[in-house]
Order: C-alpha cells, then sequence, then structure tokens
C-alpha cells in the first residue's frame, strides 16, 4: 500500500453527497424525539447524535444516485439542455431514499444498543456506554424502540419488497451473531469436537457465512432496497446492487478481522479480541495452514496462559496477514465488477472511492 | 359477584374456536423453529411452548369469526340452504387471521423475554427464567430475533395498515413501560415535586394514559387488525372492533393492577408488588381519596419500613378495591356496547364470555 493509500479518507465523498448525509442525520434525530418518553428522546439519541462512518447511508445514497434510469442519452440530452450549474447526470437522492438511509443506521443504533447490554461495555468511542449512563433496563427498551419506530419507518416507503428486506437484515443480523456465538463456544471447547473441524475448507465456509450474516447482509440488501425504490428499474441493476453490496461487505468485514491484529490505537481495543472470545478469522484461519503450532493452540482452544500472545506472534510471522487482505481486495474488485456496466456517473466514481476506502482503511 | 361467576373460566370458549387456537400455536413454533440457530430455536420457544391463557389470540379469532360480512340475511340464506352440521353464522377464521394471532403471541413471547432480563427475573411461571437458563446475552437476541420475525409475517399480510399498526403496536408497549418507569421514579421520589401531583384527576388521567400504552393499545390495535384483514369491512365495524378491544384491555389492567392486591397465589407474586416499584395503579388512587393516611405515605414515596404494609391495609380497608371493580366493570360495559350493533353470532356471545371472564378472573 502505498503512503496515497494510506492517508486516503472518506472525505472526499461527502462532497458528492452534499447535504444529502447530513439530512439523514437530522432526519434521524427528528424521528427518535418524537416520543412522549423523556427517556426514550434521550437515549435513543445518545449514540446516534454521535455518527462515526456514516457508511452505510453513504452507500445507499450513492447507489440511488448512480442508478434510477436506464435512460442514459436521454439524461446526457436533458444535461445539455438545461446546462445549468447543478444539473449533472447522477439522479436526485428521493425522500424515500433519505428514509431508507436513516431506516439502515437505525439498525445500527439499535444494535449497539443491545451489544453494549448483552457484552457488557462499560465505554463506547471513547465515553461511558449507553447501560452504564442509563442503566439496563432503559438501554433494552431504548433498542426496542428504535426497531419499532424503523419497521414502521420501513412500511411508510410503500415497498412490499423493501418492507420485507428490512426485517429480514435484522433477522440475518441476529443468526450471524448467534452462530457466532455458537462457533465461539465451540471454539473454546474444541477438545471435545471431531477432528475434521479443523479441516481449513469447513472452517473457511463456515467463515465467510457467518460474515456474511454478520456485515454483509446489511450491505447487499440495504444496497438492493436502495435500487428498489426508483421506478422502473430493471432486475439486472436490482442484481448489480445487491452482488455489489454483498461482496464489499464482506470485504468490509475482512479488513475489520485484520485490523483486530494490526489496527492503530483510534479503534480503542486491545489486539486479539476476537480469538479472547473464541471468534476464529480470516488471519487465524491462514495462519493454520502454515503453522502447526497455532493449530494445536486452536485444538486446544487457546486455554493456556500466553496462548493468545503466542498466536498474536505466530500471526504476524506468517503470510496470514498479507493473505486475509488478498481476499479482501478480491472481495472487492468483485463488488467493483458487479456494477462494471452502469453508465459513467460521479456517484459511480464514488462507489469505486468508496470500495478503495474499505479495503484501505487503516481503522 | 356470584359463586357461578367465580368459577367462570375460559375453557367455554375453545369449544366455539375448535382447533383455531392449536393452529396458531402449531404456526407460531414452526416459525421460531425455522432458523439455522440451534440456540434461537431453543430459546425462542422455550416460553412460547408454555402458552398461559392465549387470550390475544382467542379476541383476534373471535373477532374474525363475528365479523367480515355486512350480507346478515344472505348469511342466513346460506345457512339454511347449506343446513350442514358445520354451517354456522360466523365466518371461517382465514390463514391470514391465524398469522395475525401468532403475530401478536411473538409480541408477547418477545416481551417477555426482555422483561425477564430487564427486570433480573429468576422464574417465569414457576420454572427457571430464560435470562438464568440461557444467559442475557441470547435471550435478549432472541426477543431481537423474535420482533424481526413478526414484523416480515407483519408484512406478508399484504395490508398497509396492519404493517403499519403491528409496529404501532409494539412502539406504545415500549413508551407504557418507559413512562411507567418514568412515574416510578417520578413517585418515589416525590419530596422534589410540586405539590399538584396528588391531585387525584392529574393522577388518574396518568394512570389510564398508561394502562392504555401498556395493554390496552395491544388489544384496540390488534382487534382494529384483525377486522382490517376482512375484505370490504366498513370503518364503522373498524371503529367499533378499536374501541372493544380498547376498552377491554383496559378493563383487564385495571383488573390485574387489583388483583396485585388480591390475586390468590397462582399469580406467585407478593402482594403490594407494584407499589414496591414504585407504580401507582387505580386501588391506591381511590384509597387515596379516602385516607389522609396513605396520600401521607405516598407523599414521602414510601420511604419508611412497613409504609407498603400499611398502605396494603389501608387499601383493604377502605372502599378502594370495590371502586377499582366497578371502574373495570364500567370499561368492560362500554366494551361491550361497542360492538352491540353487530349481528347475533355464536362468535359474538364468546366475545361478551371473554369480556365477562377478564373482569371475575381470579388470576
Amino acid at each position: 500500500m502505498t503512503g496515497e493509500l494510506d492517508t486516503f479518507s472518506l472525505k472526499a465523498i461527502p462532497s458528492i453527497l452534499g447535504e444529502e448525509v447530513q439530512a439523514v442525520q437530522r432526519s434521524l434525530l427528528d424521528t427518535i424525539q418524537s416520543t412522549s418518553s423523556k427517556m426514550l428522546a434521550e437515549l435513543g439519541t445518545y449514540y446516534a447524535a454521535r455518527p462515526s462512518k456514516q457508511m452505510r447511508p453513504r452507500l445507499i445514497l450513492l447507489l440511488a444516485k448512480a442508478t434510477g434510469s436506464g435512460y442514459f442519452f436521454l439524461n446526457i440530452l436533458i444535461y445539455f439542455m438545461t446546462l445549468s450549474a447543478s444539473a449533472s447526470k447522477d439522479n436526485q437522492v428521493s425522500m424515500k431514499h433519505t428514509q431508507l438511509a436513516q431506516i439502515v443506521e437505525m439498525i445500527h443504533v439499535a444494535s449497539l444498543l443491545h451489544d453494549d447490554v448483552l457484552d457488557n461495555a462499560a465505554t463506547r468511542r471513547g465515553e461511558t456506554s449507553a447501560p452504564v449512563k442509563y442503566g439496563n433496563k432503559s438501554t433494552i427498551l431504548t433498542g426496542d424502540f428504535l426497531l419499532a419506530k424503523l419497521m414502521s419507518l420501513a412500511v411508510s416507503l410503500e415497498s412490499w419488497e423493501v418492507a420485507q428486506e428490512i426485517p429480514g437484515i435484522i433477522g440475518d443480523l441476529i443468526e450471524g451473531e448467534m452462530r457466532q456465538a455458537e462457533g465461539a463456544l465451540k471454539a473454546l471447547r474444541i477438545d471435545t469436537f471431531p477432528i475434521q473441524i479443523l479441516d481449513h475448507d469447513v472452517l473457511w465456509a463456515d467463515y465467510v457465512q457467518r460474515i456474511y450474516l454478520k456485515t454483509g447482509t446489511l450491505f447487499a440488501r440495504s444496497a438492493k432496497c436502495s435500487v428498489l425504490l426508483h421506478k422502473n428499474v430493471s432486475s439486472d441493476v436490482v442484481k448489480a446492487a445487491y452482488e455489489y453490496g454483498r461482496n464489499l461487505g464482506i470485504a468490509f468485514q475482512i479488513v475489520d478481522d485484520i485490523l483486530d491484529f494490526t489496527g492503530d490505537d483510534t479503534l480503542g481495543k486491545p489486539h486479539g479480541n476476537d480469538i479472547r472470545e473464541g471468534i476464529i478469522t480470516a488471519p487465524v484461519l491462514f495462519a493454520m495452514k502454515e503453522s502447526p503450532e497455532i493449530r494445536a493452540l486452536f485444538a486446544r482452544g487457546f486455554s493456556q496462559p500466553n496462548d493468545i500472545d503466542k498466536a498474536i506472534c505466530i500471526i504476524h510471522s506468517t503470510q496470514a496477514i498479507h493473505r486475509s487482505e488478498e481476499v479482501a481486495m478480491q472481495y472487492a474488485k468483485q463488488a467493483q465488477d458487479s456494477i462494471s456496466a452502469w453508465e459513467p456517473s460521479p456517484a459511480k466514481c464514488a462507489l469505486e472511492e468508496l470500495t478503495r476506502w474499505i479495503t484501505m482503511r487503516k481503522h
């Protein structure tokens, strides 16, 4: 990776989206605050008012802009006929797309609230966590309230397909989290399991399925919804958006799993957190192909003192990180390829930038 | 209340509904078990497999049977033309009504799961609670999973109005619970609040609003949905069903609040549980009208030793229970009056039985 790529950031993308990301954020806060309960309003905005990368809304808004009209030459004609400063080949983002982006952010915030209760998290992004500040009861109920509100919003989009995708995303996220927890339990008590569980291909297939449920599904299905909200869109474009999101989401999660071993301090977590929780990710799986020692550590469920530290050292001394990065790149390339047939537009360029950022990010 | 009424039970109603309540239960278990996560399937059915009164499904199914066709004389004609043993004036329950009943049961089960985490409940209906048996993490996630699944089912009913009512019910339930918690906090720190909070009318209005959100909304909105799922139903019938459910739900909750002071052991709770949690209900409000002493206890937030026991004694020595029962009866009567214009049918009779049971129940 070059220095130029290292310093690449998401900053370039807001200039394309203009005010639209801020509109999502404003609408999100308005929705949460429209309740007769002071506590729900306060707790609901506690995380939502401090958005991080807002990557999911950006993805949805950019896909909305990059698609939606098959009439390329008509668009060009309109462009030259109007030729005003504001004219461009990008489609305008509709109110429905803003709502969809808001819905997906609400899924994210609700899951953060529930995660922090069930993980007994003390902090979130360097500040006191919601359950520590407001208690478990209010935090769980606020998460539930956001789920109800976002479902109501999803129905108001008046698309049966979209209304069905949104609870589908939530169901997948939970199945992914449960399967990860079940996998973690298995990994930590590996001695009681048959040896074929150490087969690389079986473990890799399980890993990809888990990260699809955990991250890929939200990217894939919300990308699909963004395109579905356009009228008269072809099924090819819907399929391409889904594939773009799916591959991008998997790439994003693999990079996340790499950063668990290489990330800088801004993530605020110690390295090797995933192994500590018994979660087996790409770097561990690649290290196991090269090193009999990490296989032995894995086989005993990292149960001895220093097993985690040893595993981290082995991962860094093998090609594990490099090979994981290669796989993330492959998924990112597949994402790009999925939408290669789309008309060129500033939004499509921004999607390419987003893909590049996802594979190059350092936190 | 006569001995006959005391022994009245819900047993009479299944004979009218036949297999239909069992069909709801079977469909509920099938839906929950259709997941790739063993834990979600097991935990999801842990409470659902032990249904209690199944009052909500009964309400929905009976309303479906009692409504749905405005052609009274045509129905009678068909009845006499077919004159088979199975013919009756009741409409058949459709698959959609079975699904609606299942959705409402799923809301109930999801809320039990989350409630038992946030109340740190050790037991539920005499058995180990889900969080104690399976842990908080899995219990919270299973509740979320049920919410996602039931929303997906709600969308599959293909009625925009119904799909909007379901998250509305969930939102109201949570607002009700939050406002109750906020009210409880207020009540327990009453010394810091101005004296007008002790005004009976203000407190009563707050109480009715709270129990509407906590119980009335689910009865009212699911009753409305049941009727909406019929084709060509008049807005008067929809409104009547909503009013029936609303009044029935409020009556049900007032009786629940009375049973907190009078209930037999089958509820498995000590008397006065609500005051202990700082929740002010009908019997306390009526006792306050008669007794300056309970006003004083209330004003100091029941903070001294034995304050709760004293309050329970005062409630029993006043007309508080009797007057609360009268109000519950009034709401039950209003429920009955709401549907008085409906055609006579076995299902309508069963709704009258259900209303009577709700006011007469002892647990």
